[in-house]
């Protein structure tokens, strides 16, 4: 079933204002908009928080991509910075985007992540976008949570969306390996959304993996909310984790081992932003889910 | 010949908020002050920016470890908090402190770096507590700036004192590895000074290389100040670089050679908070400095 067409993208960086792989990249585009331009679609790209950008914090007042509630854009009373600048977002955008990127970085060992919604599996578009970038780079990895997390999300105001995820990068750095994976791989969806709304054939020879966000595991604490342990450093992320492996270091020294008897595969091990979240990481469960082959060639017969 | 005994010994964390490392080391030994107890000194320990900490930030209002200038410290129109907290860190400590030891992490990756004063050879205690560390873990790097840096730095108000530099460890993050070594290393440093104290004999078996601060090379950049180029993936801290090694890759991908004909060694490559301080990375000369054998045990004849 081939739906609506897609007529304008969004590339987003600096939704989090240290994260400035994103923010570069966005930064090129706009000095150079061809590198982004395709046949089907306009193409628009924008800084979403460039006053946390110029100070080199994730944000202002409070986390933009948490901003976008409905309620809270509806909120006259809300007028924090990150506030104020959802609306204008959501003025600006919303209702004119059928698809965003929203390029995020972390410090965790993500490798190159791309965050789909729970039921991405239902939108034809979107699965296999997924399947073919997997396909084109072995290394890109599925990720999506097991509840629904856009509702509060920049990326809610266009039509579909995805985040990309790369790491481990260190809050206001940048790393130049990365940066080019990254730009290929946003090379590789702009060209997908391409032949999607020319309904060309894209095969897809595999199923797809999906990690899928169970459980956050907050680090041990004591009675006062100070961290007791740290990551340990045998625990890695998509490492399938079972009954009895270590997964915290005391700083004493000691090794915390995982107790549950279910596995699971931890993902965003150590983020830095997520500390004072208390997450340490995020349990996935990994899903197997089956991609059509030859979606588009279908359409067109 | 043999100086003044040490008496009181500090170990100091957070003089960047952000660099938890330190802070959760210092937190260990206030659990369990036996764990730096020695025989012949006191040791205390404190958080020099408790606050910073509980932000989640490098400072508050401005880098603590830039507040502690004689002029600035007597200055009583400086009040932002890390000017007070400098004043308040002064007037308890100095004078009544024979060393410390500040303990930082930096997201470039240092592994394991011990930041000495210019001259240190001349004094034999740092001098021979260099030897002996770089003896114990081969690990161990020697860095000191080819000007004196110390005014305006934390650890000034001390007799005698270094730094450590821990990384590559993204800042709000820990690394469990590295915080065992930096235990360990901080075990090694107050043995030795108990053994100094006892005028016990540690032998020193080899000449020692340090790494000497010569040069800081910013990020290429446009007219307005931004960036326009990232760190190379090839370059790497402590690696000889001579002619034409590549330093930077341009957002479009164009390498950046390195045109000087000496050789220098860049340390501290691609650090967060050095970025907007225009410091891509720092240029240094390697010494080696010639170690006396048996120090100690000359001194005791």
């Amino acid at each position: 079933m081939f739906t609506k067409q897609i007529d304008r993208v969004a590339i987003v960086g600096s939704t989090h204002g240290n994260e400035l792989l994103g923010i570069y990249l966005v930064k090129k585009y706009q000095l150079d908009p061809e590198l982004v331009k395709r046949t089907t679609f306009e193409t628009i790209t924008f800084l979403a928080n460039p006053r946390a950008f110029k100070l080199g914090t994730r944000y202002v007042d409070k986390d933009l991509n948490r901003c976008f509630h409905k309620e809270d854009l509806a909120n006259s009373k809300l007028n924090s910075y990150e506030d104020l600048r959802a609306k204008e977002i959501n003025n600006f955008y919303s209702d004119n985007l059928d698809f965003l990127i929203d390029i995020h970085s972390t410090t965790s060992n993500a490798g190159i992540m791309i965050i789909l919604e729970k039921g991405f599996e239902k939108d034809p578009l979107i699965l296999n976008l997924s399947a073919y970038l997997v396909q084109v780079n072995p290394l890109v990895r599925l990720f999506c949570w097991s509840k629904t997390q856009l509702k509060n999300r920049l990326r809610s105001v266009a039509r579909k969306s995805i985040a990309i995820e790369i790491g481990a990068i260190a809050h206001g750095t940048l790393n130049a390996e990365y940066f080019q994976q990254t730009e290929q791989l946003i090379q590789n969806i702009l060209d997908f959304l391409n032949c999607y709304n020319q309904k060309l054939a894209i095969p897809i020879i595999s199923d797809i993996e999906v990690f899928e966000g169970q459980q956050l595991r907050d680090y041990p604490r004591d009675r006062h909310g100070e961290l007791t342990a740290m990551i340990h450093p045998e625990l890695e992320d998509y490492k399938a984790l079972n009954f009895g492996d270590p997964i915290f270091m005391t700083f004493e020294g000691q090794t915390i081992a995982y107790q549950n008897t279910s596995t699971f595969y931890p993902v965003f091990i150590g983020e830095a932003s997520y500390q004072k979240k208390k997450i340490a990481f995020v349990l996935c469960s990994k899903q197997i889910i089956q991609t059509r082959v030859d979606y588009f060639a279908d359409d067109r017969l």
